[in-house]
């Protein structure tokens, strides 16, 4: 269980790791059981039994360890005595509908998986129905990304592609990418260039290098969030998550 | 130095560390300049060169030490070879102009120093005037905090009162408090009931807990981000960033 805090294991292992009370009761939310739940009864509050009760029901296998070794397959102080093992979710483009998707979030090689989990938490929020990671971005089911994501991770499909496989996935000129763009046009007149019968694709460029010149060539739409010049730019959690907001309270992509 | 990693540190020598070159960056230009700048000469990029020169240029102290004792200063792994030492400003509510600002942000017993960081750095990007820490909440100038505002720490005004002092320092009456509130009203017809002639704060609860019960007692205004019942809520930087945004889009605050 501890190879799955790294990358290799979790790829060798194909499952990933939710630690904590909040985070699976998320996953009982979006009918995502783990494969396995270790808990150490003496760190266990009220909600962490009653959620363990409810794992049980749904006959998902539970091992009750010490508090040590919780400790030591846990990754952060706050796994309130509960750890889940699950199984990762194909993320190849071919497994998703190719109908019923609207609106994907794609990230263009974003390391951050604080701001990755963040931004799948406002996708799901937002009635995106799709997260995209390009190869170079934060692997998906990273342990602080998915505690960032507040079980988002468990709600929301994940494939893993290049903007270019995207692009043929759905077909030429079905697609409308936009991105923040500092030297695009401003929030929210811009939102009336959106093609209502288009998949909308909402770029995520890193804090350091920007989007890639990949997404720069297909970008359709640039949005830039009117801002003061006293800071360079936003965080790209929020810049995403402005978007976001924009269109669901548009209900532009629905 | 070292001992500016600790909150007890910090608090005793009353410094405070910045690292990395757009952090630092940021520092000049907010006017902010710091007491004196370690560098490492192996790991300076060109970016870092010009800045160490114009720190130099401004009569700044820089001190040349070994990649090795940088490292041990450094709280992360992109120091970029270049740490600042800042002395920390006042915090006291008596240091704030009761006339110049006109919206504030309040942190209401937040913990976690990157949603404060980011939410810092969104206030500064959306015109605010101050920010206030209530007692509980994370030290200002903790090490992760100061990275994730991205240089706002060095723009903004820092102030750590109670909610209750904070109402006393501008007066009853004169202060008109908005929270996010699943409870509330929506987005944007909520705006309209803003009175443009009062001091705007805008406060922030913690994820866990939600507004402390002084701040509910004193609500003006609460607003609710419409969203999707798919997730349970907004990850607390991005809801404060919304609102934030929303009124500076609007000039409402100005």
């Amino acid at each position: 269980v501890r190879s799955l805090q790294t990358a290799k294991g979790r790829d060798r292992h194909r499952q990933f790791l939710g630690e904590g009370v909040r985070l699976l009761e998320e996953s009982l939310r979006h009918n995502c059981m783990p494969s396995k739940i270790y808990y150490a009864e003496s760190q266990l509050n009220d909600r962490g039994r009653s959620l363990l009760g409810r794992f049980r029901k749904d006959g998902v296998m539970v091992e009750a360890i010490s508090h040590r070794t919780l400790e030591q397959i846990a990754e952060t102080e706050h796994s309130q005595g509960i750890i889940g093992v699950f199984a990762m979710p194909a993320t190849d483009l071919g497994s998703v509908s190719r109908e019923q998707v609207r609106t994907v979030i794609y990230f263009d090689n974003i390391s951050d998986p604080g701001n990755v989990g963040t931004l799948l938490r406002s996708a799901l929020a937002f009635g995106l129905n799709l997260a995209v990671f390009s190869p170079h971005s934060v692997e998906p089911f990273n342990g602080k990304l998915v505690r960032s994501s507040a079980g988002a991770i468990f709600g929301l499909p994940i494939a893993t592609a290049s903007i270019a496989e995207l692009h043929d996935y759905y077909g030429n000129g079905n697609m409308q990418i936009l991105a923040a763009d500092q030297h695009g046009e401003e929030l929210p007149g811009v939102l009336r260039r959106l093609r209502r019968n288009k998949l909308l694709v909402i770029a995520i460029g890193s804090e350091g290098a920007g989007l890639s010149d990949a997404v720069q060539e297909l970008l359709d739409v640039g949005i830039r969030i009117g801002h003061s010049r006293r800071v360079e730019s936003l965080n790209a959690a929020v810049a995403g998550s402005i978007i976001m907001q924009e269109l669901y309270q548009r209900r532009i992509g629905k």
